[in-house]
């Protein structure tokens, strides 16, 4: 497998793939500003919520890179005003915050060294954050073999791939890691409207793998459930919330009820940063509400009214109930979710 | 309100609306022969079961009028001739059938009087089917409206509206009609995917008519139920069998699962002639597999990678059991369906 890297440092900016272009073209271009990196992940060049963790921790790298601050305090500022400018660009995404945060914390602990340690505190830390995710990714696809087998039929939405991270992914994770050993699986691939993430990101990703990948519109899940054709949903999941709601991509919720009501087995696949102890429960999750553009002319060309209304959330919340299990590079989890949440969270602590 | 006419018998020849390039521009074209009709049809210029129904009548008749034959006999097996490639070109819509039998029917009866006759039945025949499915369009507004009331939020998927019957529609024919009298729904309407009839057909329709419509992806509908915002579905039909199981557009039964699992009543609306008595259940609807381009490059650009395995069915079934209701300009059709549906039936014969 020719593992495409979605994002990397390199000569003092970030490169980064740009993800709207494909699968037609394989672009990438250089990001050199905290603006830069804020407007990529706005319009999803960036995306897939541990992707966009590393590209915010290093756009908040840029923006002090850039700062004319020669003191640590005045640094500081200017990491904050970094910080609220990349925090807006996507507000579902935990991952984000996670990674703002650490980056940030990595420049406090630098500040008594000065303005230049904390550049490279922060530096330092947005490529541990990469590595660790891809780290993740790969114990993610362990932990979901391990529910999986051989021949096995599965589902997924949107795109929970290696360009959602680095290299694996987490819902495709155990799909690319069984392509390399021999466990064959055959996927069915929801294209994902409006964005089309499954049909541009997921069905490149596996196809390039070698695993069988089919290509279905987000309505005709229902209908392979009901002919048997489903054994497993795995999606992956941008915010989980302390009692196990998790928050994913539009129609995701839907996929959930329809499994749940044809007694298929439904995973959410997440690295553990994406569990936020600070949302109690689903309903405190923010849902990001995206243009009517992405609907009404999404595909080069116009294809609703004038001025019609639109509505278009990004994602749902899914109740922690529809989750067969919920599966992170720490372990699988289980229902009651509270309560093996807060276990994940205690043993750590 | 100001009403398009999808089709129109004029001089001699049939003219079609291009529901293809709604909602973008509103273009006319003339159909002259059999063959032309069946491309029509084949490429949703038009669409909509009831209009298939009345497109097929004027296309046996178009070809009727352009056979060379000059005794009766030879002009029936011209008109068979007809009728096998007309038939072939949206297998799933019984109504095509339906009309196709009518109007050879009409031939075969006035063969006694000559082929001159003959095409003048054909002609009178597919007249009066499309006054026919005009008067059922209202009276199943009518008997929907009985079970819905003023300030109702509405979901409707794909479209059945005026453009896919004539005027008024099925699904849609409550909301239009009620937009007459006052009476106020709002209507979310499904994008429906692959070929965008929600957006392109069924919001141009409404916001023609004043009703309110919001726009939405086919995936959205889940969350918005769960949220509560959802009172009622309603939907068209392509065929119904005799248990009640009906076709529709694909994720229609997505749709119905989950209107279902929130305790949201499912209606689907068609007129009486969409039941096929020779259908047993749904397992016996043969399920129409359209091309892999309308979900790979369905608008203009290439949205998924080249030689990506695509499933493209046209329809699903809905099983009997989660319509609320079956509304038919015959009345109300109710659980268990198979009973009534037979009652009804038997109240004809």
């Amino acid at each position: 497998m020719d593992a495409i890297l979605p994002i990397e440092e390199k000569n003092g900016h970030v490169i980064l793939l740009d993800q709207t272009r494909l699968p037609g073209e394989t672009v990438f271009f250089e990001v050199h500003s905290d603006v830069e990196m804020t407007d990529a992940i706005k319009r999803l060049a960036v995306r897939g919520a541990p992707a966009i963790g590393i590209a915010g921790a290093y756009g908040l790298w840029l923006g002090a890179k850039a700062s004319p601050a020669a003191e640590p305090e005045a640094l500081m500022r200017d990491i904050d005003s970094s910080y609220a400018l990349i925090a807006s660009s996507r507000p579902t995404a935990v991952n984000l915050f996670y990674a703002l945060d650490r980056a940030k914390n990595a420049a406090c602990a630098a500040m008594k060294d000065g303005c230049c340690a904390m550049r490279i505190a922060m530096l330092a830390c947005a490529g541990s954050i990469a590595r660790e995710e891809e780290q993740s990714c790969i114990a993610i696809g362990e932990n979901a073999l391990t529910l999986l087998h051989d021949g096995m039929t599965l589902l997924t939405h949107c795109n929970a791939g290696g360009l959602a991270t680095l290299r694996y992914g987490t819902a495709l994770s155990p799909m690319l890691l069984g392509a390399q050993r021999g466990i064959k699986f055959n996927v069915y691939a929801d294209e994902t409207r409006p964005l089309l993430q499954g049909a541009r990101l997921t069905a490149f990703e596996l196809m390039r793998a070698g695993v069988p990948v089919t290509l279905i519109t987000d309505s005709t899940a229902g209908m392979l459930m009901r002919q048997g054709k489903i054994d497993a949903v795995i999606t992956g999941s941008d915010r989980i919330a302390a009692n196990g709601d998790f928050a994913n991509k539009i129609g995701t919720y839907s996929v959930a009820v329809l499994a749940r009501h044809h007694g298929i087995p439904f995973y959410a696949a997440a690295p553990f940063s994406t569990i936020d102890m600070n949302t109690q429960t689903g309903d405190d999750i923010v849902i990001e509400e995206r243009g009517a553009g992405e609907i009404t002319e999404g595909f080069g060309r116009r294809t609703a009214p004038e001025g019609v209304r639109v509505y278009n959330p990004a994602f749902d919340v899914t109740p922690a109930e529809f989750a067969s299990a919920i599966i992170t590079e720490r372990g699988i989890l289980r229902a009651p979710y509270k309560e093996s949440i807060a276990r994940a969270f205690g043993g750590e602590n």
